[in-house]
């Protein structure tokens, strides 16, 4: 089953986007990939469609044009841009949206380094997409951990993907959009307040990539099979 | 192979100090409970015994006389007796030891949630052992996300031990002492500072624990066969 609403990516055309762009389109969601620029962004979608086929329903456009033509809105735009893009698109973010928030206040934003996160004075980025976003908006946290190379390499992933929001239906729409990517297994995760949480986990596993020379994901073990959220 | 020396663990009669003792006794180590009280460490040896057999090594004292007769240090205390026990323990630690900090600064030490974390000024309990422990002595963060009910169970745990260190060579010797826990696979997660991180895990899989009703833990998939140390 399609959830039928188009998912605009906002900031769709860096690894991280583009992944869950592809592994959607892989899916048959409707996908809207956002960039400053619609020419990129028109060019990743183009990259999808020859990727996954002629009938994938993947398209280009800037930010707020994307954002304008969907309520399902994921930001997955590096740390130094977000609170900007977030003032740009809120007269265009409708309500009763849900934007989701795959962003890490990673250190390298400053100059610093990947393995290390900002404070972010809200708690995480994903709150403060929640302080800054229209009333009546809903804000979830999730989908920090899949890395882009996992995203953009073929076959299933090896993670789970811990979903956070104040909304339970809001968190139940984005489970069930991550469990459209193969492999994955959603988790609820509980209130966005956790997503502070998850975005310092990224900052983990980029060290152990770093180190180890991998590409590493997470799987939460020893809860009941009704706590995993799968296809 | 054992590592002859005998591991001290500090605060060892609370369940997460005494179900790594259980397991380290189990793999014919030389164990060391140590508690404010010498009685109730004797007490929780003497049940070790009863469990793992006649032939157990494993024996309880106070704290300070625990340390003084180890050098391999664990530490699994709340955090709000945390430093006040390192600065009773000082004097008594060897140099050369080795300190491994499992305490997580749950909120709960104040009065809060154990589903959040405490700011500590130094970034994490494991570092706040850093700068408590005298000259010479290394700090490892570890075991802080391998769950007191796993340990105490029967059987292999599905957990992965992230092991952080500024020195590589006790990483090497507590990584070795982790996989000695039947299901554990010990990866290095490099420096100190990275055990913010590991702390702060601890708190999601408590909340997933409250709200899954479970016994979580967590696997890091994607590395290569190398960066997992196992039995």
């Amino acid at each position: 089953m399609n959830t039928t609403r188009p998912i605009a990516i906002l900031g769709g055309t860096g690894p991280e986007g583009f992944g869950l762009a592809l592994r959607w389109a892989q899916a048959g969601e409707t996908v809207i990939i956002g960039s400053r620029d619609a020419r990129r962004a028109q060019d990743a979608a183009e990259k999808i469609k020859q990727r996954v086929g002629p009938s994938a329903k993947v398209s280009g456009s800037e930010n707020v044009a994307a954002c304008s033509a969907a309520d399902l809105l994921v930001l997955t735009i590096p740390f130094e841009g977000h609170a900007a893009l977030l003032k740009q698109l809120k007269p265009a973010i409708r309500p009763g949206s849900i934007v989701i928030d795959a962003t890490v206040p990673l250190a390298a934003s400053v100059g610093g380094r990947a393995t290390r996160t900002l404070g972010v004075w809200q708690g995480s980025a994903a709150q403060q997409t929640a302080e800054l976003a229209p009333k009546g908006v809903s804000v979830v946290g999730a989908f920090q951990n899949l890395g882009a190379e996992l995203l953009n390499a073929d076959g299933p992933v090896d993670c789970d993907v811990i979903v956070c929001s104040d909304d339970p239906n809001a968190g139940q729409v984005v489970r069930s959009l991550a469990t459209k990517i193969p492999g994955v297994r959603a988790i609820d995760g509980g209130k966005l307040e956790n997503a502070r949480i998850l975005e310092q986990i990224t900052a983990l596993l980029i060290g152990l990539n770093i180190r180890h020379k991998g590409h590493s994901g997470i799987r939460i073990t020893g809860l009941p099979q009704a706590a995993y959220d799968v296809m």
